[in-house]
């Protein structure tokens, strides 16, 4: 209680789930984004790619989770140099409404963090288990009854669109992917060139069902392994050149690379998970989660975000 | 920002999962407690129940779900009823850290609220699938990072004992039912008696595994009904008058009427499956998905909380 005066009444919320819009225009009806980020290292180029959003920084809550390693504690502590900068020393225009920094309270599975490890076929299953956790702990904890929107984005995307939230918002899509790339120096070429990224955008092929049939309960199958052929179609191969930029394509499975999602899909129940569901992990178990519960995504093969190349 | 000074920077907030701890004396340790109930009628027995918790309500949060229809109007007037008189005017001992409301956006599936008409098995289906997606939509958003643990409570459950959290915190179990009873007049014995209430607490039987197997995919098991008999072994019924209060059992399928769950559970990802899982749903299929977390189930037939007698 306060000093002399009558003790201060706790407080009480009161929301109505109706009144949080989820439209295609979220900036026009001011709808809350809450931009989720799991960070094992943490790049500059996404923070100053963060910074450029063009979406009011006033309505963007930013929450991050980092593993207890060597290198999570490193990351963090850039973070929170960079924190700092923007929060309080920095323009008023580019301030966040709020920021939550969570500490894993799980080891991460693999110490090494180099793309060849991380990417080997026999560390995929714990991997993407613990990183399905490491999100789950992550929304479950920062999602509040006033979200419209949860964008999220990995801490090694370091280059999209400034209208990023808006471009994807305004399909109204219940969850909505852009095709993820990298730039690269190209030796043959002699000049910087491109390729895709991240094949978890994808949809669904007989082989694939019938592989997933054949397999024990506990059993994932995984894109992008020469030693798994799937016969998906990648959404990471129907990126067009001359492609119009808002087309859009049913997907199956998502990567979590960058990924806009309503709240309502999330509120349902829609999370990652960090075991076999219809044989899938992770981001591309929700894909199939959110499906169960009624909601389709989508994703835009000619829209480009862009990965760091290590 | 504030007239004339320095404009006021925004909140940044740094958590430590493996500083929230989540042990058997919660109370020494000063654990946060979420208190969650989906509420569609308001009872004021249950209410009392509530201000007589002896775990410090300094350490409690509520937060409660109703639906839009009639009664969900009515329901939550006398809530705020009850909630203004206790948080603004009653013993300072009395009041809770917070309170959180949420009025549901979808509307519930059974116009009625009578017992008769929810049980019969054709509303099944849809019926649990709505509660599973009210309990996601009040977890989701209200739990947070400095949670240690999460009390299920139904707004028809008026009766516990005030040691309610520490009882079932001690045996330190990710989740921990008691066995729900309900009081009620015996015309033959003219005299007030009672029975057993909830049959969602129960270990899995070989019929019901083999029931599961010939199900279509969207197919669900539901326990207490004749025309589906399971065999499993209910909690209800290995309720002994001269047993220990503290014996436990593991559980392969909860009921939501009462269970503490280790927040940590949550926020790796169990929720209430709204769809089929394992041809389980809400609560049922929640104890399924801990289960496949790692997190082992527990009841406790001895400890009886007490169900309102519509
Ligand atoms: N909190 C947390 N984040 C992680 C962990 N491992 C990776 N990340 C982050 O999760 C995102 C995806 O992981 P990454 O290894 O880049 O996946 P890839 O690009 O598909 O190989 C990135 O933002 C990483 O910084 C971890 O153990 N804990
Ligand atoms: N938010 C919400 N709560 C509900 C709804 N239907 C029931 N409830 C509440 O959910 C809990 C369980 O429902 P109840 O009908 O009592 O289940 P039963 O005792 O198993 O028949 C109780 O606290 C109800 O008040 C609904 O449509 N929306
Ligand atoms: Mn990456
Ligand atoms: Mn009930």
């Amino acid at each position: 209680s306060t000093g002399g005066g009558k003790p201060k009444a706790p407080p009480v919320a009161h929301y109505n789930l109706n009144n949080v819009t989820i439209t295609s225009d979220p900036l026009g009806n001011r709808e809350n984004i809450l931009l989720l980020t799991p960070m094992a290292r943490f790049y500059q180029q996404y923070w100053d790619n963060l910074l450029k959003l063009s979406y009011p920084h006033e309505l963007i809550t930013l929450g991050f989770i980092l593993p207890k390693t060597k290198e999570g504690n490193a990351a963090t502590t850039e973070l929170q140099k960079q924190i700092a900068k923007t929060q309080k020393s920095g323009p008023e225009k580019d301030r966040f409404k709020s920021i939550i920094i969570l500490r894993q309270d799980f080891d991460p599975p693999l110490q090494s963090q180099d793309e060849a490890e991380r990417h080997k076929i026999q560390n995929q299953k714990v991997r993407r288990a613990a990183m399905a956790k490491a999100r789950n702990s992550l929304l479950f904890t920062t999602l509040g009854p006033a979200t419209s929107w949860v964008l999220w984005l990995d801490a090694d995307v370091i280059e999209t669109p400034a209208s990023l939230i808006q471009d994807l918002a305004r399909h109204n899509k219940p969850v909505i992917a852009p095709n993820c790339f990298q730039r690269f120096y190209n030796t043959e070429k002699k000049a910087m060139d491109e390729r895709p990224y991240d094949f978890n955008n994808w949809q669904d092929s007989p082989t694939a069902v019938e592989l997933a049939k054949k397999m024990g309960p506990d059993d994932i199958l995984l894109e992008g392994y020469a030693d798994m052929a799937t016969y998906r179609a990648l959404m990471a191969y129907m990126h067009k050149a001359d492609g119009l930029r808002q087309e859009t394509v049913p997907l199956d499975g998502v990567g979590g690379a960058a990924l806009l999602v309503k709240a309502d899909v999330h509120r349902d129940g829609a999370m990652f998970p960090p075991f076999s569901f219809y044989h899938l992990i992770e981001t591309e178990g929700f894909a199939k989660m959110a499906k169960r519960l009624g909601w389709q995504p989508f994703g835009l093969p000619n829209y480009k975000v862009y990965h760091y190349n290590e």
